[in-house]
């Protein structure tokens, strides 16, 4: 199954830091979803990963763009728990969502977000565009002018799919409208 | 008068590198233009507005966008000759086009080309949208991110135009296409 | 009293990590000492003092000049543990001993060896000359240039000593001759 | 010939900027000096080069070490004229003197003094000591970390030298203090 041009999975979330209450895609439609998932001790997340997020979130309008963080520890699990992570988001001054991915089933290391979307590691930056759809994810180091034009061009087809008002309609002419196939996704 | 969303002025180039023949603006019509103005000897330039152009380039494709960068010499004009520029595009490995403006009517130290866009000083970079309207206008620093989502929004426009035949069709028709409705772009 | 030109206190350490055998102050006699203290979620450690430690260990000898960690939490202690510690040096590949700075006393938050060193926060680089001597603190950044200059001199002072064998000989000659005034430092 | 542990060629220069009278480095014994040779449209003498120069005037003091730039032109030399070079100084606020090395012997392409030097290319860093012997020489780029000490180290010397009034006395057991000879230089 392809990474991308599917639905987004349910985030399956143990506990949320700097949001009032629990976040999840549905609340989100209508929006661009920049995911950065992260583990608060990878080089390449603190370094690359993490301030790129947060450039995001300073480059487009909170309106047109929800940056989330989903903090998916797949290793050294007892010296990445919650209460360091709150630490570390308070040292870091991230002020985004963040999410606690829920451990994975049966004592499997990775953990359930991070398998449902068959991320390959830490950073990995997924765009899930206004209808809920996985759009582009990367794993890694991808660059601001890339990831700028991806995420406008997301917000560009948000705004149509508003106008049309498809949006609040039918669920399967908005689906149609997303054009979401094997293929890939037109509007 | 504005200096976005106006047709972009024609090009007064004396000379031009890295391109067998000469550029204008009818010529590039239907992509996307970025227009890097530089000084050889600038040491912003140097350090960001020359590196950000040549990321342009590697990042979106020849098709959707022209990079063009405008020699616009103002100052030291002894200093930074045809000649002298010639060995700085070699040894910096400047692979775009590049036109040198042509000196300002009656010695005015702004050259013509310059003057024309109203351009504050070196760097500043220039999106002109596949209609030849200037659209984004950056003296100075511009972030990758937002300029990668200036680029991306163009593009898309772009491809719109396309679509609806216009830049084949009537030019009044298009010109009134071009100067965009009531949500974008007026003079 | 001075943080400079005075005998190193000793360090007070719960755990070493990457050495097979605690490390004291008089086993590294006879070399110049760069301590590096930090916290493992300090933005500033991870981004500037630790690669800086890791610097100084790749451009010295190592009979010349010994690099040590120092894990000095004074804040989010829970969050700091030796647990999250060894998982932080194993992904920062930090291969310098490590000590972890024993709890202040009387449940004080800032450690006991920091408060000896009478440090300020982190990071904080620390110069111990060969002959046991603090001659110079850093705290936050300092450049390499400077760094790599003062080191040197204490390599050369070592030097000295080590040519006029008062490092072997009398303690009281030794001490004499490692003595510091207000004039500062000489041998 | 060895680069390095020899007496330092006299300089032959066309013309100096940034100074009211020509350098010599006669004038200069007594100091350590930091001879950055570069070419103005060089990009590591821009990137790397001449900030690392810049670095070194700002770290040491200027009784200490004389910071003396040398404009090596050995290619484009229509491109890299004394006028082009003056503005260039200007642009990026090089304030340490400057020479213009003076053209090859018989139209040879590289500069008498950059051949006296057997310099491989630009930038070279060149240390000369407080005796005028040339003790380092680095091609291309150096860390910040190690030319601190190799300065600091010349600088000791200088000292030692200056202690024992060696510099103003007899050039010959001058000459032997400092020790040159093929193998490499002591005191």
């Amino acid at each position: 199954m392809s990474k991308v041009n599917r639905p987004a999975p349910a985030w399956q979330i143990d506990q949320w830091f700097n949001t009032p209450a629990a976040l999840n895609l549905e609340s989100l439609r209508g929006k661009v979803i920049a995911l950065e998932s992260f583990q608060m001790l990878c080089p390449g997340c603190v370094s690359h990963g993490l301030p790129q997020a947060t450039r995001i979130r300073a480059t487009f309008a909170a309106d047109d763009v929800a940056v989330v963080g989903l903090h998916t520890v797949f290793e050294h699990h007892a010296a990445m728990t919650p209460t360091s992570l709150q630490a570390f988001l308070h040292e870091y001054r991230i002020q985004f969502p963040v999410g606690v991915d829920r451990a994975g089933i049966d004592g499997a290391p990775t953990p359930r977000t991070m398998s449902a979307y068959f991320m390959q590691g830490t950073p990995t930056l997924t765009l899930i565009d206004a209808a809920g759809v996985i759009r582009y994810q990367h794993f890694g180091q991808v660059s601001d002018m890339l990831l700028g034009a991806q995420i406008a061009e997301l917000i560009r087809e948000a705004d149509t799919l508003r106008k049309s008002s498809l949006l609040e309609g039918d669920p399967v002419q908005r689906s149609q409208a997303a054009h979401c196939d094997e293929q890939g996704c037109t509007i």
